[in-house]
């Protein structure tokens, strides 16, 4: 049971269908919205869910992050899965005078469609499947934005392929769930941590960091969110690599810093083995 | 001349009304994306662009920070004003079976439109100004979500105020411009940085944050950003608070541990004097 941001065709159901294939899991349920996968999760309604937590242009995902920072502690990130993005341009007709797209995807593709269709109309959808969907029955002079998977979902004919600005465009995602997946090779992990630090302590994010460095740990990644409740307070998100390294000791050292502290997960990272590196 | 994210009864619409009011700034020129309103700036069709950059709710606004690291650098913030959000109800008819507001506002409306309009349709629309302006041709069963100020703008009754789940949902723009604005009062000082540190330097961020931390002086923010460019490259954004403290043996300092370092301004913060502090 693997709950997923649908509709069918959307780049959450690409990457939903590449983890079910090498964990054979099934079947995979849509849901419409971040927050109702969560709730699944937590009425145990599905095993897993996988949750996009940060594009390369668009950022972080603050439903995903700040949903998993007040799950239940046994809900946890079980594996992250890279998923570069590809847009292509689709459509019936050739002369184009109406392009359909979700806005992000318009502006991931902003210098290809100035080059190349400065003219047409662009019409923002809820989404890009739903821009594909709508060719579906208005075939004369309209394109759509979208993924090949959802053009080859829908049937219909790809114009241009890759037509990205940027070819660096890829989305993590994270499948959060109950239990461990099986392992399946040396992939490595990373460990994701949430923390907030005593107020008018400066310095305080140093001293947390400092064990980290201490120990030759880096991070991946690193954001502060402000907390839902109160206008100046903090929540960081971490990702440590070597997570090897990490340690019972060094969580509890990192623990005790804190005023408030979240283990999200220590999981593998599919199917890139060559992790970022921040630096720390 | 202010630039702004469009059309007319945007928050950022709202948002530059304010400050225009304080600094006699004028006029105010609508633009469709944040890219455009750098295009204008950099070309000096305006003085001024005002841009979010981050929403309490919605995380960071990445087109924002990425465009002002690759702007000229006498291009700098001048200016923030933190704007509080908040979503009304409004419409012509108290007989709703459709609401249409963009998505982020149907999100932050959640729990609202669940217990009094579960039943009815919800539209997504491009943009709240949008959904509040189609009303004007459809005024039966249909209401939608925006601003007071989108409301009186264009006349529509207010059905509901203040419906967003959480009351601390604010946004951060930022005006940038190439001269300062003149010093009105004695509102706290922001100062804004860029940064990548040197690859395979573990603890490089430590090294960076530690003489920020041992002259006393707090973040308000921290975020890790994936390069445009390439994949496993990041940059890294810090806000700094007490910014008096900062001089230019600090940034001379931070620069020669940095691979590349930019200063993104040095800014009063309006209307609030309580600085959000995150604890460094």
């Amino acid at each position: 049971m693997l709950g997923y941001l649908g509709p069918e065709g959307s780049y959450s159901h690409i990457c939903a269908k590449k983890i079910a294939e090498v964990f054979a899991l099934s079947p995979l349920i849509p849901y419409k919205t971040i927050s109702e996968i969560y709730k699944a999760l937590e009425q145990k309604e599905i095993n897993f869910g996988l949750l996009p937590v940060e594009n390369s242009l668009g950022g972080s995902v603050p439903e995903t992050l700040d949903n998993l920072l007040f799950a239940p502690q046994s809900l946890q990130v079980r594996l992250e899965w890279v998923l570069m993005i590809e847009h292509c341009l689709i459509g019936f007709d050739l002369n184009i005078n109406e392009i359909r797209a979700h806005f992000q995807a318009f502006a991931q593709c902003d210098n290809y469609l100035n080059k190349y269709y400065a003219n047409a109309n662009k019409k923002e959808m809820s989404s890009n499947s739903s821009a594909a969907l709508s060719l579906l029955n208005e075939k004369e002079n309209k394109a759509a934005i979208c993924s090949k998977e959802a053009a080859e979902l829908y049937k219909i004919p790809i114009i241009a392929e890759k037509i990205n600005d940027f070819t660096e465009n890829f989305t993590r995602f994270w499948l959060a769930g109950w239990e461990n997946l099986p392992p399946k090779n040396n992939n490595q992990n990373l460990i994701s941590l949430a923390f907030r630090i005593p107020q008018d302590l400066p310095g305080g994010l140093v001293r947390v960091l400092g064990p980290i460095a201490e120990r030759g740990i880096n991070l991946s990644k690193i954001e502060s969110r402000p907390t839902k409740s109160r206008l100046c307070e903090y929540s960081f998100y971490i990702d440590l690599i070597n997570s090897s390294k990490a340690d019972q000791e060094l969580l509890k050292e990192l623990q005790s810093l804190c005023s408030y502290f979240k283990f999200l997960g220590n999981y593998p990272v599919w199917p890139l083995n060559d992790l970022r590196f921040l630096g720390n």
